[in-house]
């Protein structure tokens, strides 16, 4: 059996991608730019060079691909598959992807740090849920978490792109310097976790609970995360560039910032602490923001920072 | 951007997978079977030479991907994906597998044929739910509809497959004889559809109800089947074997018999007539199977055909 065919196909992933609609939005954009460019660049194109497009949405396997895949268009321009898995390690045969996108996902972490729940060491996390105003050994494990967990990316990536395969990223980042006035992204994470405090002083949640619980994401300084990709030889940064938040970000209302929050943590917390608190914990939690809404404030808000970067293999 | 890379990626998709586990386990199977052939045969192989299985498994949009996902065992010898589609169209891209896996799923239909619920039509099909002792042209409708969707899915596959590439088809047929001793394996729709018929009498469902009601799946007589692989240019056939339903198959109890078509029937059943009588028609159905127990008797049943077929393109 021979494995080694001259095909036509731009295969290109999402990773995170969710249950969509904005994936299929952003797949659809990608496949039409590179169908424009290919057939500027090669002017008639014989029946079997006409490239046929292979989507790939990735996520991991607690996604809703159901949803997704009732939601991909009948007449798109794609086959489309999904694949379920973290992205931290591999996914796909190697040298099989052309292009792969992924928004907004690579601030998670595969995991909080181990020590940050440890009673007997010294970056146990007491009182908190994040690292902001955490000691030092707080912020330095969830840094080394995000750098171990970003070079097992791009590891995984170098070895499933093509040569010149190309990657997008848009990473939430934070400036290397946050300014009185800003607003760092993880604040929000504070604000949640002086409110689980409150209700461990009036005995609704216990301590051991709050110190067991801790948000698995970091925002890196965009130095560091550039530091990280510069050494990294498989990948060569082509493009950098720093979105403006609130070019695209509107400011929402308390109860619609508390939503988006809900969306993407709420199981997270139900798992750690009980369906009983959660209700509870978010009503609280949107007072808090009705009486600080600088946390949802998109010109104060310094977040986001967007990489295209090549594969050199 | 260049597409054509030398992989060493094995393609191997079973179409109408269903939630698994059984067509993990068969996907276990066929990626162990290839694995020690390719060592047999190949028998130093460098790094680059290590071939790495994309499984793909596909069924309709509808499936339960969600469930199959979660059951995919971690320690997989292979990289999974799901594709959502109908196997009568187009659902990878050109030359991309290398051996497609189908079992039991090649008898449905793509859709009733349309002129057996056309009232004008002399193949309307009156108070039955399938072609068995139905006149002529409902049988020859239902007949003609199996060739256009199996040639569909031939056409369709013959773009996907690499040279040399396989399929091992699995189908339902029926022998060219059917003795008076013998049960046809569309009886059992036969039984339902005078339940049905039962019902309407009782005032229970509409007539009307029970003749636009069909199910879209054909036995077809193995001749006839051989007849439209033997036309069809891009594949020839390799092998060719009946499997014996007995010894595969034990002879179920009435209720688990029931439960079974139930499990794939009974959406499509309660989409037409509404939810109100699914289990008032498998309760009477099943008092029918148990007077009736030859239904549901493997010694008796002539079903199931075996085929691998290779891909001449």
């Amino acid at each position: 059996m021979t494995c080694v065919e001259p095909t036509n196909v731009i295969s290109i992933a999402d990773l995170g991608c969710t249950t969509g609609p904005n994936t299929i939005i952003v797949m659809q954009t990608i496949t039409e730019a590179i169908e424009n460019q290919y057939y500027k660049t090669v002017q008639k194109l014989s029946a079997q060079q006409i490239p046929e497009f292979q989507v790939i949405f990735n996520d991991q396997v607690s996604n809703d691909f159901n949803t997704l895949f009732k939601r991909l268009p009948p007449n798109r321009n794609y086959f489309a598959s999904g694949v379920p898995g973290s992205f931290h390690g591999r996914l796909f045969p190697k040298k099989t992807l052309h292009f792969v996108h992924s928004a907004s996902t690579l601030h998670w972490l595969s995991r909080v740090p181990k020590e940050i729940t440890d009673r007997s060491s010294s970056a146990f996390n007491k009182g908190r849920i994040h690292y902001i105003n955490a000691p030092k050994e707080v912020q330095d494990a969830y840094a080394a978490q995000y750098r171990t967990d970003f070079e097992n990316f791009l590891h995984a990536r170098a070895q499933e792109l093509v040569s010149n395969g190309l990657m997008a990223l848009q990473i939430a980042t934070v400036p290397d310097v946050i300014l009185e006035s800003d607003i760092h992204p993880a604040r929000v994470y504070e604000l949640l976790g002086s409110t689980l405090m409150e209700m461990t002083k009036e005995g609704r949640v216990s301590e051991e609970k709050v110190d067991s619980f801790n948000v698995p994401l970091f925002y890196s300084p965009a130095k560091n995360l550039k530091e990280i990709l510069e050494k990294n030889e498989s990948f060569s940064v082509e493009q950098m560039e720093t979105l403006k938040v609130e070019e695209f970000y509107e400011a929402p209302n308390a109860s619609n910032f508390v939503s988006m929050l809900r969306a993407f943590l709420g199981d997270l917390i139900e798992q750690h602490f009980g369906g009983g608190i959660v209700d509870e914990l978010f009503d609280r939690f949107t007072h808090k923001v009705v009486e600080f809404p600088d946390i949802m404030n998109p010109k104060k808000l310094k977040l986001v920072m967007l990489f295209v970067i090549k594969c050199n293999n």
